[in-house]
Order: C-alpha cells, then sequence, then structure tokens
C-alpha cells in the first residue's frame, strides 16, 4: 500500500525521502524521530493517509487498535519496557501537532516530564 | 461487565466510589481527572482489566482502537478538537503511571508542554 499524503511521512512511506525504519509491514511504517524528546522516540505512521486523531472513524478501529499494540512491540524491543513509556498521539496546534499525517510517538528510556 | 480491578478505576466502575462521568457503555467509562494537568483532562478506562498497554494483546485491538475513537469524540463534545489536544497512555515509572488498570489520557483546551 502506498498513500498520497503530502507530507514528509508520505514521502517515507513512498521510499522517496530518508528515514531510519524500525518495523515495517503493509499497515504501518515506524521510524526514529530526528528531533527525539527522549533517549528513545519513535513514530508509528500508517501507510493510509489520516490528517490526525480527530479524522479517524470507525473503518479505523483496527489500525488504531495495531498503532498501539506495534507501539508496545517496539518499546519492548528497544528495552524500555520494564522502565517505561509513553504513547501519545498530538492534535492540533496546542499539542504542537507538526506534521498532518497521522502518528503515533513512542517516547521513553528516560524519565519523563508530566504529559501535558 | 464489572471487574475485578483492585485499583481506584475497579472501585469506580464497579460504582463503589465517586467520579464524574462522562462517558459510559457496555466496554468502557470516562471521567475527569481529579488532578487536571489542564482545562480538560479526562481519562478513558476499559471495564476489563488491563494492567497498562505493555499487558494488551491482539485480543485487544479493537477495544484500544475503540479508546482513541472514544478519546477523539469526547474531545469533540468537550469543544477542544479546533484547539487541539493530546491522547496518552503513560506505562511504567519512567512515564508516571500512578494507577496500575490502563487508562487513556485526554488532554487540551490550552497550549499543551512537550509531550516527553
Amino acid at each position: 500500500m502506498t498513500t498520497d499524503s503530502d507530507t514528509i511521512f508520505g514521502k517515507i512511506i513512498r521510499g522517496e525521502a530518508p528515514a531510519e525504519k524500525v518495523f515495517e509491514d503493509d499497515d504501518l511504517i515506524a521510524i526514529r524521530d530526528i528531533n527525539p524528546l527522549a533517549k528513545v522516540h519513535l513514530l508509528v505512521i500508517p501507510k493510509t493517509f489520516i490528517r490526525d486523531i480527530s479524522q479517524a472513524n470507525e473503518s479505523h478501529k483496527e489500525l488504531l487498535g495495531k498503532m498501539m499494540l506495534v507501539g508496545a512491540q517496539l518499546a519492548r524491543d528497544e528495552g524500555i519496557e520494564n522502565g517505561g513509556y509513553r504513547l501519545t498521539f498530538n492534535c492540533g496546534d496546542d499539542a504542537g501537532l507538526l506534521v498532518p499525517h497521522l502518528h503515533l510517538h513512542v517516547i521513553g528510556g528516560q524519565k519523563l516530564g508530566a504529559p501535558a
């Protein structure tokens, strides 16, 4: 599956821009954030284009659940499951959303601040 | 469905402890956080007991997706969709997990800090 997302994530999914991929299957890719906020900072991105979580609907329910399970598995793979980690969707300016293509942050590897 | 969760969330689900509920169906409840980190701070909680996101498995995929969709709907209902909001699972000490019963934070209504 490819995407027509006109964002850096769309370019990465189509192989038009580089990224350090840590996971890929038919539905998702996961990459390292190029501006990590913690020792481990990954992004889980659906190949199908959804702008942000506010645009997700019933038809995306399984995909969203899979994003969480893949995020948790990647945390396990990165060795941060025991210490702890955070899975976060940002939506809109108040949350600091930068790229308008849905992505789940997987953040950990160190003590994190408050989630707000 | 009830839960055998021996946490404050278990007590709230069973009606043994008070909370300001903003949503309830067969699978989930949502309440206002009693120590809000922002103007809007809700928690979406599955009635079935899952300790945290690291304990979720394939059988929970739809439930996790539903938690995201309900979180996004509640943000819409609270009038914070346009400004923006954050949906967050914390897992473990590094992320500041306090109650060992899975819960999704819905946080917004004001400019938020970094998610780490």
